[in-house]
């Protein structure tokens, strides 16, 4: 089994996997809105049936507070070879605002080899891919190098608010020797990379109230307290002048690079015209005296999300609001604590906030950041078969974004690697997600090397 | 014809007049949505039947832009009659936060000798209040004392866009000795009052871009643009420390009270708690170094009415938002001048803004300040109506609103006087609209008081 023959495999395959793809794209399962319940569903009994068609076996829907997270394995490699527990998610980001979407995000697109979707790269193409990385070399060699385990989680973009609990409840089914979580970017299509950490994130929303009801700017405007300019105040005074986070303490622990991990940083290539591009914004922005990257993952962040207060609607009402509501995400890094800054804000805002304004500040998550070490076996492996596809070594990069690899690193007590194959203008959360099919090819076929190389690591 | 008459008409009538109120009040004639045309067309076709069933002649929809007036008009007091314009209007604010109500706004209620609906006191109860007293005097005595005129608009909820065109138009036929406009409020129903003036009113809708779509707040929080930043810089630059305006040169033109308005001012009696329970707030803030009605009366103001930024759907979406919205009302007095501040306030957002980002700021209406001399003869001749009915002289005051008096006065040449039997906490353009049925009823035996009074008004 090789390089070649798996190219040929995913070669063969190309229109049934994308039938298949498009087909899952088109089930709304857009988390955050329960009225898409049912569709997390669909999608849920989508993924069980491409499992259980690739020749994975045990597959069944768990429950993570009542959400159907997908499950299956092979566990045909023997009790001496290492287990590797593939994880992604088959929920998908809300759509707003619909208006600057070129096409309906569930009717998926394809045009110049890109697949435009809700999804398409977020994640439901990087899971597929690895599916057919699995049937592949099922369907090649008739059994897996390795023991394979799929979990797909049903509510990773609302925060994965029950993963904690249902992998404490499933740790024995879910142990493995290494997680391989399909879910991140590259730094381009000819700059392989992988990344080596996720940020942690603690968000927090913000309620303010400043009166009974919305008041007539012409009787009351002038004299009573105006609802926006308190949630506008405290989105204003975040940052100060040099964009670093006013929350105190909020840099106190702080990691500092070490060389190596410096070095890296250093290494990776930055075109400010291109990225700018890719982000499609003007300038540049962000904390003081450091590059783009070190701010994207190696910094803390804290966010202002939305903030909505007033009258939405058409026209205009000439009010006083009387409620705002503000929304702020924070990223963590190494060894910065979800808690304390949790402590650190809703101090804060009581501090800021005008006594007359009645404030509630409502946590949502609180996951901690990951790092796996550069020289763990299962990264060198990992970096072989992207090299082997790509055709350069990856270089090691930290991943601004926050998902669950943290819980399941820290609760199955197992090392995570990434092999991320979205790009970084995939617009994930944003309107018009696409997908570059070159990139689901080759990771397949990346995948499916993984699998190979980690038969050589070492079953606990 | 005496109070007595028109009292013993009134309580005659109550139960009439509050059936035909409560049935207009069922027509949700939102002007700010154009979704209600259709209301608003049945709400003016409601008005024209009571004016006609009263006795009023030559009734007939006028177009303002497409959106119909009603226009109606009693001529047979002759050429040396004095000609009286009542001016209304039939159409009512949006409804939304539609949770914050009581009832639903368009099914009224009555309680206590309330009756709570949007429009109630805003302006459809005080229309009818005006219908009524032509009524009862045609019925009373055949006919009216003075030549009486009404145009009831349709479009005052949205800043009476196509007014002056209108006006400019039906000039003749709108010609009138003085105008009467009963849209305003008393300070109590004991202590009754009148205004002698309302406030300008020029607002802003600032459109704000940083990047083509939403960003994914982890692979891009920290280093690009933030709209929702923007738009919470500008709000909260907008007043200094004293909660001072900070447009370059806004007060520059505020003409200080003269020492009659001063004392006018300094009578009008104050209570704190009270006026906090009117407004539904804790404490006041404004102007350093000014008195709340000086503040809503007499002193220019800026108010943030809305700003939206960011998702803000069920759950949390991990964003850095794109585009803002940010709505601004400010209110002028004399002798500030529309275009001048449209101006400032154009250069200051462009001062202000950062560079990277799209602004755009449309000006939404431009209404100028309304004075009437406190010793004009049919301010007298009102101030002894209102007298008359409430027992107490009324003070005179200063309106903090705005509204298209000052393009009737200004187009029509007349001097606008109000006889306005709103209160403080009638929750204009608020959840739970209502208004004081013993007001309305004082109100109707005033207004025709006024126009017997106003009989001995000069004609021209």
């Amino acid at each position: 089994m090789d390089d070649l023959t798996l190219s040929d495999y995913v070669n063969r395959s190309k229109d049934r996997v994308l039938g298949s793809l498009i087909d899952w794209l088109r089930i709304p399962s857009i988390s955050a809105d329960p009225g898409h319940a049912g569709d997390i569903a669909s999608s849920a009994e989508f993924c069980a049936e491409m499992l259980r068609s690739a020749g994975i076996e045990n597959v069944e829907l768990l429950s993570a507070g009542g959400v159907p997270a997908v499950y299956g394995d092979w566990l045909g490699a023997g009790s001496m070879a290492p287990s590797v527990l593939v994880y992604g998610h088959h929920d998908v980001q809300p759509v707003d605002p619909l208006d600057e979407w070129a096409a309906p995000p569930f009717e998926p697109t394809v045009k110049d080899n890109v697949l435009r979707a809700r999804g398409a790269s977020d994640d439901k193409g990087q899971v597929i891919m690895q599916i057919e990385a699995a049937r592949g070399l099922l369907g090649a060699l008739g059994d897996l190098p390795v023991n394979l385990k799929f979990l797909i989680e049903g509510e990773e973009e609302v925060g994965s608010p029950h993963l904690d609990e249902l992998l404490e409840r499933e740790r024995e089914r879910l142990s493995a020797d290494v997680i391989v979580v399909s879910d991140t970017t590259m730094l381009a299509p000819d700059i392989p990379s992988t990344t080596i950490s996720t940020r942690g994130l603690i968000a927090f929303d913000v309620g303010i109230r400043t009166a009974e009801s919305d008041l007539h700017s012409g009787i009351w405007g002038g004299t009573v307290p105006n609802a926006a300019l308190v949630a506008a105040g405290l989105a204003a005074g975040l940052h100060d002048s040099d964009h670093r986070v006013t929350l105190p303490g909020f840099y106190d622990r702080v990691r500092e690079l070490t060389h190596r991990e410096a070095q890296s940083l250093a290494d990776t290539p930055f075109d400010r015209v291109e990225f700018c591009r890719q982000a499609g914004v003007k300038e540049l922005e962000g904390e003081a005296g450091r590059s783009p990257y070190e701010r994207t993952g190696t910094r803390p962040t804290a966010e202002v999300v939305a903030l909505h207060s007033g009258y939405g609607g058409p026209g205009m009402k000439t009010i006083v609001p009387a409620t705002a509501n503000l929304k702020i995400a924070v990223r963590l890094v190494p060894e910065q604590s979800a808690d304390e800054v949790d402590a650190s804000f809703r101090a804060w805002v009581a501090g800021q906030a005008p006594k007359y304004a009645e404030v509630t500040v409502t946590t949502v998550g609180g996951v901690a950041p990951l790092m796996t070490p550069i020289d763990h076996p299962a990264v060198r492996i990992l970096g072989e078969a992207i090299e082997n596809v790509w055709g350069k070594q990856p270089l090691f990069t930290r991943s601004g974004g926050s998902g669950p690899e943290e819980a399941l690193g820290r609760i199955l007590e197992a090392p995570v690697i990434f092999l991320g194959i979205g790009l970084a203008d995939d617009n994930y959360h944003a309107p018009n997600e696409r997908l570059e099919l070159n990139q689901l090819w080759r990771g397949t076929v990346a995948a499916g090397q993984l699998l190979l190389g980690l038969r050589s690591l070492n079953s606990r």
